[in-house]
């Protein structure tokens, strides 16, 4: 099956940080052949074999690259709307709010969870996120955890054990034995549906050495390690992550110098959740810092029914640009080839000749849109892997 | 055309100030009769009479009223992309660049502008909004404000003769002048056409006096007031606004506490428009101090391809919430209740006998998730007198 898109008015290939013309394409149009991108270019260069794909006119509008969001927890029971009233009338956010969404999940079904988690998929397709990474960590027992980076590896190939999401309720006297469960049988059962392994480790949930400890043993176990750190407050977190080679250190709303300069020399992606922020009210991280010390950045949505009940990228480009000091090229790059980095893929995030055919046909002329206009639904047409998804 | 929905998990009447219990029905059911609500209550109490009306099912969801945007500026021509991009990375926000718009609308034929209209109103729609009100003055000559009150009244009955947007250009010199041709030959073409007679009443717009004489002229046409005060600083536009009894005053960032008291002892609306804060990044203001002193707060978009280009009532409903200090229910009611009052009607914004069946059916089971879920495009299905429109 071959796709012709035409008339794009902008292409936004992220193949570089979008500068001026830089990474841009006018009047151009992309080739799909299965699910790949076979050519890109003007329009007046594209291949002509009449009847020989499908042709869409994108009459002038703007193509982006799918989204990569790199940061979701959305294989979960329940929601939190009456603790996010109580946040919205004064209360202070606290880590342990996790543990009722726990006690949900461990009530919910399969089937119930399944239908959720699809929900928010087909929810994510509509606002043109075509990857998404999902963790697990509303179990928080062997049995339950194994439930959901099963549900999980249904539908995505980025599943992340995050068993070390909290402490639960029946550990709270014995947190280092609970990291000898999540470290021990809880990871041997895991391990085998998921690619990655992520920690908590935030004053309220796990320390550095727990979170050393339980990194080094996903690791072992052929996991590839990511790391929640510095949400809360400052902590020795981002420079372990990055001593462990991970590949994404997330939040880090509250950086030191020393953990901006070891990011900017590291292969570690900084990746801000400006959802987080805006649902919490907690200060905005400087991306403008971050980016001018030459740090990677992702954006991600951290779905989650606790701290970010967002699922739209497009929403986190435009907090990002008016909060955050990005660009609207920066935040779009942050978004989709800064997702891929965070997941170390070299197949998505990006529009050229062999990556996969994920693309965005938004109701707008520029990507610049998406911030320019915060909160409408732009996205027109979405494909993923070549195919039609919303 | 009778329709019924039922099984509504959650029914915001709007009826009064959500508050608890208050205007909010669990387990409801509206009865629809041709373009009016003709019955509210309970689902066990829902009038049956098989085959006598359409049934929708809302699975437990949540219905509120149709949204009324009571502030937008959507006929003109071009966009300022480039300008928002400019402010982003550290310009200020003027007044001034208004003038563009201008040129761009001058420029397009009815037809474009049209379309364009047309465009705007489905997106509305599409975001539940189910009232719109419009404003004309990107013309500032006769000719130009006459179409756009012309192709303002063909999309809605809240038509705004807004010829004193700006001084524009060709008058820099002479904005006496300007207030004169606006009183005199565009108010006599453009008053057939509107409902409203407003002013933006600001430093690099219309003084004080000026926008007095603007306000007094269409009164004297059979012209309601309202008007554009307090954005970029304070001034004597509100209380000169509530002497002459206007539906509402807009914007209202920078309020004395004589004007909070001036507000709240008067019939005047205010209306707060968090995308324009959110979009140039000026303070926003404080709701929470003008609801606790008595004021009657409305939200709306003020859709404008300057100061705020959203269109999204429910974007502006989860800014309010972060930012302005509303809680979700006030800022349903302002989104809906409040913006009736703005505009002076009795038949919109609240779910009761009677009332135009303007509906939203959301994809959520609270009101609550339109601030919880923020960005995300949760409006799943809306009527418009009485008839699907999204």
């Amino acid at each position: 099956m071959r796709t012709l898109i035409t008339n794009i008015g902008e292409l936004s290939t992220c193949t570089v940080q979008l500068d001026g013309s830089a990474g841009i394409i006018r009047d151009a149009a992309i080739l799909v052949e299965h699910d790949r991108i076979a050519w890109v270019g003007p329009v007046d260069d594209a291949p002509t074999e009449p009847g020989g794909y499908v042709e869409v006119d994108a009459e002038s509008r703007a193509v982006v690259p799918g989204f990569v969001d790199s940061h979701s927890h959305i294989v979960f029971g329940g929601d939190r709307a009456a603790e996010f009233e109580a946040r919205m009338a004064g209360e202070r956010y606290a880590a342990g709010g996790i543990r009722s969404t726990v006690a949900a999940t461990r009530g919910a079904s399969d089937d119930d969870l399944r239908a959720r988690l699809r929900g928010f998929i087909a929810e994510m397709h509509a606002q043109g996120t075509t990857t998404v990474e999902i963790k697990s960590g509303y179990g928080l027992d062997v049995e339950t955890e194994l439930r959901l980076v099963r549900l999980a590896a249904e539908v995505t190939p980025e599943v992340t054990f995050l068993g070390a999401h909290v402490v639960p309720a029946e550990y709270a006297d014995d947190p280092d034995g609970y990291v000898d469960l999540v470290t021990g049988p809880m990871l041997e059962a895991c391990a085998p549906h998921a690619r990655w392994i992520d920690v908590f480790c935030e004053t309220g949930a796990f320390t550095v050495e727990q979170s050393r400890r339980v990194l080094e043993a996903g690791i072992a176990r052929g996991l590839a390690p990511r790391v929640h750190a510095g949400q809360l407050g400052p902590s020795d977190g981002v420079r372990m992550a990055i001593e462990l080679g991970a590949a994404s250190v997330d939040h880090g709303t509250y950086l030191t110098d020393a953990d901006i300069e070891a990011l900017a020399a590291s292969d570690t992606v900084l990746t801000l959740l400006p959802g987080v922020e805006f649902s919490t009210r907690q200060p905005y991280p400087d991306a403008r810092r971050l980016i001018d010390a030459g740090v990677t950045v992702a954006l991600a949505c951290d779905t989650n029914p606790g701290s970010s009940f967002t699922s739209s990228m497009p929403f986190c480009i435009a907090v990002a640009v008016r909060d955050m000091g990005m660009t609207p090229a920066e935040a779009l790059w942050a978004a989709t080839a800064g997702g891929a980095a965070a997941l170390r893929r070299d197949d998505i995030g990006m529009i050229a000749p062999g990556f996969r055919a994920d693309l965005v046909l938004l109701d707008a002329p520029s990507h610049v849109h998406l911030s320019y206009r915060p909160g409408v639904p732009l996205v027109r047409q979405v494909w993923k892997d070549g195919v039609p998804v919303a």
